[in-house]
């Protein structure tokens, strides 16, 4: 099977084509330009360099949120016009997931933070558990989906379960002093190298959800937004100020 | 500091750029096409889309070896070329490490396999060690410094440890019908996210590398191949078949 998996769900842009067990490419770009800059681009010139035909192409697999409102929209987008065109299905993966599978086979509590804005981030706690039957990956398994919460409170969620944990994501530059207020158990921050999103976690992971029967028609595909946006929450706030 | 990081040690091309905690583009391709079709060309592309200033390359850290031949020499020459040109140093980072360090945080035991060809691979024992201190990345441990080994024993030795194992690297598929033959212990394969060469962790790795003042000037750095070339080991048969 054959996937091609894109993320601008934050600051990166990332578009991977991965079939069965291997990862054919993968282009990663964190830099100032806007998705709607480097997505297209970067996705064109992987076809170019590995002669991809998008009409061999199963399934396309998204960062399907949260994350930040206009870049989901841009990696939806793209998903829905190639899926459409080709007829394939498209694999919503949640971004929070996609992050924490950075962190394959780690024991300890994986807990990515994404920078959310208003003192929150888009978070959830996961760890990798091992299957009995050997010759297959670990599997990832969630101890607390992927929420908007504020910083304090998850800190609290992890003291509470009493395990190290790893930080990755946006949300670590940005919220550092206060886990180190908060934190009573260890915790680590990832390495450059794992401490983003990457499309080669959403291909994979999006690989598992497939098996899994998680998958969606372009018509039926929409990103999950976990918050309102500000001009929705500013058009309620000027309604019920009204009423 | 930032790095410009480079792997072509097996099938796959990668290149990346990294700045302090950052990863600022990472392109991989896994693709049929030589080297030095597309090396060179991925880093002029990255150079574009992040609009790279090569002056601001602090150090280049290549994946050393071992590996194929060709590919090491490439790899080993791109990086030598903008160090000699910029006068900066390069940080020779093992091949075989650099792919353990793809599975950050695990704390089974990682045994990359790279098919080395004659029923030997080129391998190692590794395993990440939580360190004492917060708010820093673990520390990736040697058990089995890089080598050349065949297959079972590379096996029996991960069976004397008496640990859950994860092996990844080009040498899983080509040997994975031995592996279940030899292995006593629980194993596991890493997905295709993370069973690959990538720049990016040869950045990560290299970074550290280099606060430990492992680096050398361009003039000084040579890829390590571990074996013989096919070249030489015909070369000396027929010595010894002279003498």
């Amino acid at each position: 099977m054959k996937l091609l998996a894109l993320d601008s769900s934050g600051l990166v842009a990332s578009a991977a084509v991965m079939e069965d067990d291997t990862l054919i490419a993968e282009y990663t770009i964190n830099h100032k330009k806007t998705h709607s800059q480097t997505l297209l681009p970067m996705l064109d010139e992987i076809k170019h360099l590995i002669d991809l035909d998008i009409k061999t192409i199963d399934a396309v697999a998204v960062a399907a949120g949260p994350g930040s409102f206009t870049g989901l929209r841009i990696g939806s987008a793209t998903a829905k016009g190639i899926a459409l065109a080709r007829n394939i299905p498209i694999i919503p993966v949640p971004t929070v997931d996609a992050l924490a599978y950075n962190l394959y086979g780690t024991e300890k509590i994986i807990c990515p933070i994404m920078d959310a804005r208003r003192n929150q981030v888009y978070t959830g706690l996961y760890t990798f558990e091992s299957v009995q039957e050997t010759a297959v990956p670990d599997t990832l398994v969630s101890l607390l989906p992927q929420c908007a919460l504020d910083i304090v409170e998850i800190c609290e969620k992890i003291n509470a379960l009493g395990r190290a944990v790893v930080f990755l994501g946006d949300g670590v530059p940005v919220y550092q002093q206060q886990i180190k207020n908060y934190m009573k158990m260890p915790y680590h921050f990832a390495p450059a190298s794992c401490n983003r999103q990457r499309a080669a976690s959403v291909a994979a992971l999006g690989a598992c959800l497939y098996a899994k029967g998680v998958y969606q028609t372009a018509a039926e595909h929409a990103p999950e937004y976990l918050r309102q946006s500000q001009a929705e929450r500013e058009r309620n706030e000027s309604k019920n100020h009204k009423v």
